[in-house]
């Protein structure tokens, strides 16, 4: 095999499929890209079984051929290369040299004969989105899925669509996180659930641009991205999702409008006080025209008050501060509208049209 | 005590102390910042016993006193609040109150009885450099100092002043950094070893501005740095530094002009073939107009060559690719000229005035 490609070129193509390279794994060919050029084009492919992805790199094919080497070593030697056309050659013992300019380095291939290719999937159920949504929604969501394996299904995000609605959910067993988006045109229903890790590989490719777009296809055990020179195919989650429609409710005794800047930077300062390890509250005590926000712990106290338009009840009420965070850095309003019911049920932080829910469940402060 | 300061001042300040502030302690007054507003100065102290700096704070006392508070929980809340004025206010059992805006933290504070407030030193012997020159020199000497403490007197650097000229010297066992600086006038001689850690330090407060000065005083055990609001003190290492000018030699079997960066860029390709732990070297093999450059691991090979002037003899020799890329890096000129005398021997990277010197010893590459 020989081939020549530009560095910009290379890396481009080589930072994507990185991300479906596995951090650990004892079978060192999960480790490899495998470069192949046996057909008219240069694909580069990684696939540590779970997530594979393939992307066609801009170059020249001088001699077809194909080989498996080392993601890791590969990578840093392109990127440390000058700025200059690159060729990579193979022997007859897949013995890879890649030169640029003077610099010539040897590392040892391997065959692609024991290399996972993508599986193949049928391309019947799609949706189309922009690149741009796509990455927002899975930036505003993803906070929420459960960080340990106990329960499978919380690590991955319900992708559900309805006609031509999108609604993304994820949930901890503290809190859920619910966006919805409007296609452009209608589609047959799908409801699936998407690894976490995945979702959070492929918003590190989407180039965020409202222009381009991200063709998504659905099958019973898959779920295919294409976009731009790229194809990226996961396994999904199997199994029935959590049905969190019976956990929504729109009943309220006491809703608040409050500038979203200013309650953030609020809870953000109050976290200082509050290690990792302990799990103190924030406490929100909720009048006429103001709360008041107290945290209490061994480091020491804090207290800020902050105006607000209310409605209804007044309430004291205790939150993990994080949660309230994490939620209201991805909302774009500059007000949000809070909906509570009692100390002990789950608060709503949501618009008008539900675009976005963000349900949080409370602490009980009085322990 | 009660005093008022903005938030950008009391950042600034804090910032500066807490690079006295010791990572690990078991006496926790070390891990606090002393406010002292007994006087007409409202001033932050930190010391950890060896290294001790002071700054003045630009603000207004209400009312008078002294405490001590822990840095971190300190420095974290000021980094926090709005960018507004802030009050600091303490009771009577030193509960501090930091107020600003509607937002406002209680924390406890202690007696400033048990702090160690700097010594006091004697201001006779002294030079003056700008802040940019003792920052730079700093930088281009200190990555070859010794990590671990097994020879303390290599974890310092000599500052050896004599007439109108400072010399900077660091060692490690494998290589020697010197920097020369021509200072504004005379003084008298000075040959103290200064810890690496609080070059380190000094080094992050300074400002860089070549307007800016630094007055530098020395006493036998004590080393003291003053400029703008702020004073660091620290303890000098005790003993004689090594006797470095015999291990100088300006003989040479062969001499090479060369391009520092295309050399830099190629040596730091190399390395990625290295792993920390095994020590390969870079081998040179200089003949009449180029270096080959060959590096071989079990991850692969690297072959590079560049064009050089060349004086004298053709060389083969071995070196740490690192020590090769720490000095290069600091060295500001086009190209550079290095003398070496034959494989066993060091090589002298250096400038005709000799302002610098680096000297770096080879690799045994036949082992």
């Amino acid at each position: 095999m020989k081939l020549v490609c530009s560095k910009s070129n290379l890396l481009k193509s080589v930072n994507i499929v990185l991300k479906a390279i596995p951090g650990k794994t004892t079978m060192p060919i999960l480790e490899c890209i495998l470069i192949d050029a046996s057909t008219n084009n240069i694909k580069f492919t990684a696939n540590d079984m779970e997530l594979g992805i393939e992307t066609i790199v801009d170059g020249t094919i001088l001699e077809k051929g194909i080989v498996a080497i080392d993601a890791k070593i590969f990578s840093d030697i392109i990127r440390k290369l000058p700025d200059n056309d690159v060729t990579i050659e193979t022997d007859g013992n897949l013995t890879t040299t890649i030169t640029c300019e003077k610099a010539k380095f040897s590392i040892s291939g391997q065959s692609g004969e024991e290399f996972s290719y993508l599986p193949y999937v049928e391309r019947d159920n799609h949706i189309v989105v922009s690149q741009f949504t796509l990455k927002e929604v899975i930036r505003q969501t993803i906070f929420s899925i459960a960080a340990n394996e106990n329960n499978k299904m919380m690590t991955g995000e319900l992708f559900e669509v309805k006609g031509d609605m999108l609604r993304v959910v994820s949930l901890d067993g503290h809190r859920i996180s619910i966006r919805k988006i409007e296609l452009k045109e209608e589609y047959s229903d799908i409801k699936v659930v998407v690894p976490g890790k995945t979702l959070i590989e492929i918003s590190k490719i989407l180039s965020g641009e409202t222009e381009d777009e991200v063709s998504i296809f659905f099958t019973k055990n898959h779920i295919v991205f294409e976009f731009d020179d790229t194809v990226v195919v996961s396994r999904l989650i199997e199994g029935e999702y959590f049905r969190i429609d019976q956990m929504l409710s729109s009943d309220y005794e006491t809703k608040i409008q409050v500038n979203k800047k200013e309650l953030l930077d609020c809870i953000d300062r109050a976290t200082l006080l509050v290690k990792e390890s302990d799990k103190k509250p924030i406490i929100l005590s909720i009048t006429d025209d103001n709360i008041e926000l107290k945290i209490q712990s061994q480091i020491g106290s804090m207290d800020e008050e902050i105006d607000i338009n209310k409605e209804g009840k007044d309430i004291m009420i205790g939150f993990n501060p994080r949660f309230l965070i994490d939620a209201l850095r991805v909302i774009d309003d500059e007000t949000v509208d809070i909906y509570l019911m009692n100390p002990k049920a789950p608060c709503f932080i949501r618009d008008e049209q539900q675009s976005y829910i963000y349900l949080i469940l409370p602490v009980n402060f009085m322990a």
